[in-house]
């Protein structure tokens, strides 16, 4: 299942609005098939994998981040009924397919068809993996990553705005690789003012990926190349777009905050101290401290270089 | 020397002008004494260890976090010669002693007794451990740490100025045992109007330890119970104070900073976002962004709870 989420990762940001599915086929140990969901969402990672493992499939185990669909569509052949077809003698599965089209459908017709089916596996990890699907499901919105980049004393920029450079070149690339997981990435009037950001992926291999650029202002109205929102709450319809990342600044970061839009926080900071420079953030709407915690969980934590990444999620019921 | 340098640390910030120092006599695998610098600086570390090693210490390896004194002094005799007396067969130390009455002539009077002596032993852990009485040696003033306790984006309390509790109650305890180990604690003007703190020691066992009180201010002049100075300067002729804890709020913190006057930095962050709240810095004098790196190297990090501490040196190259 490990393989299968690390594959699913190869398309996160690319699928909407299908989720990033893994999927790997195991025979006698060995892997013979491995398959992602494509470009666009098909094929799906089930029908990839069963491809490149032929007839190896029969007897074989095959693994799974979500339950594999129950519907025909005429893109292409229900998953299910693929993996019937070419005698897998297990499914092991991490998350139920919340689509009302499968939503147990799927589990049902492979476990009919004699096949012992597995359930739950990593399912924590798989909800990560495909939180834009799950939120866009259950909220009706894309999830929404928050990217700050601050010194030790949560500084953003110098007095002069300048903030060339706070974090190294490793935290850098990390944070180009992040935008190349998401459909769309966002920033305010003031980022857009001062830099006219390409907002492109810049990384060896990741060129091609051209992340729909959105601009959250209520003043300008047609800007060539881009789409102009006035609120946070516009993202919701935004077409093909499961995962929206926030660059910046200040201001567009904090009414992300304020409307309580933030899923999860990339927060990338370097070790110095700036003192009197621009912060990450300004009013979010807090009344009283004790309202600020138990919101978010640390998930993952790393060192980039001579910075340090940590990732927080909103802790949510729902989840 | 692991056990020396954990004992050392019990007398840190009790022992000024002396250094704390930490003393393990082992005996055929077996420790047989142990001792460590006592409060006001007498006795030392090898003579507290010596005295319960007794005759066992015959034959035995002597483990010291710094050079065994060569000195005489009417509070007692010279270390070297004790260890001589006692019979040990071989010393292990850390760091040669900077004390022109002693560097390296308490090794030079050992070896000539017959003595084996190996240096350098976790000779930047003692550093780190008598950091007080070093940087008192080399620089001519107490050792600087600047506590910090804030959010993920800096702030240090809500825009009203509460602060209760941004940090939860483990890293609040930690605090706590940090203050154990200054002889003198300094808040500014705002910390004392608004909190007339008593920084005391509130840890169980630990209630005795009593730091001298700094207030920093440039108006005020006498306030019964504390040592009042005008300028960031003016900890180096404070009597009988290696270490000194600076604790709030960001005036005092930016100002002791812009005197590149802080030694070690003690981050305490909470897992919590306050936005426009007060942040935990001002200017401290920094003109460009290349500046600001490459003066701080993380030596430590903790997890507290749901707080996370770091601690960071300042890169200096006399260190």
């Amino acid at each position: 299942m490990g393989t299968a989420l690390a594959l699913a990762e190869r398309s996160r940001g690319r699928t909407a609005p299908n989720p990033n599915v893994g999927c790997v086929i195991v025979r006698d140990g060995r892997v013979v098939g491995r398959g992602w969901t494509q470009a666009g969402g098909r094929p799906h990672a089930e029908a990839m994998a069963l491809a490149e493992a032929g007839a190896k499939a029969r007897g074989a185990t095959a693994y799974a981040t979500l339950e594999p669909c129950a519907h025909q569509s005429p893109r292409g052949p229900a998953c299910s009924d693929l993996l019937i077809e070419a005698g897998v003698s297990r499914v092991v599965v991490a998350l139920e397919d919340p689509d009302i089209r499968t939503a147990g459908r799927g589990f049902a017709r492979i476990e009919t068809a004699g096949i012992a089916v597995t359930r739950g596996v990593r399912a924590d990890e798989a909800k990560r993996s495909m939180a834009g699907f799950l939120t866009r499901q259950a909220l009706g919105r894309p999830h929404v990553t928050l990217k700050l980049a601050t010194s030790l004393d949560g500084c953003i920029a110098m007095p002069d705005g300048s903030s060339r450079w706070i974090t190294g070149p490793q935290a850098r690339a990390h944070a180009h690789l992040e935008r190349s997981r998401h459909e769309a990435i966002l920033v305010g009037r003031g980022t857009y003012d001062a830099d006219a950001p390409r907002l492109d992926v810049r990384l060896p291999g990741l060129e091609e990926r051209r992340p729909m650029r959105v601009l959250l202002s209520s003043t300008v109205r047609d800007v060539p190349g881009w789409t102009v929102i006035a609120a946070p709450q516009d993202i919701a319809p935004l077409p093909n777009v499961d995962h929206i990342l926030i660059e910046g600044g200040a201001a567009v970061a904090s009414a992300f905050l304020a409307a309580d839009l933030v899923d999860r926080l990339l927060l990338y900071r370097a070790p110095i101290l700036i003192g009197g420079g621009k912060h990450s953030l300004r009013d979010i709407g807090l009344t009283d401290l004790t309202e600020a915690h138990g919101r978010w969980a640390i998930v993952d934590a790393r060192q980039l270089g001579s910075d340090r990444l940590e990732v927080y999620e909103r802790e949510r019921n729902e989840a």
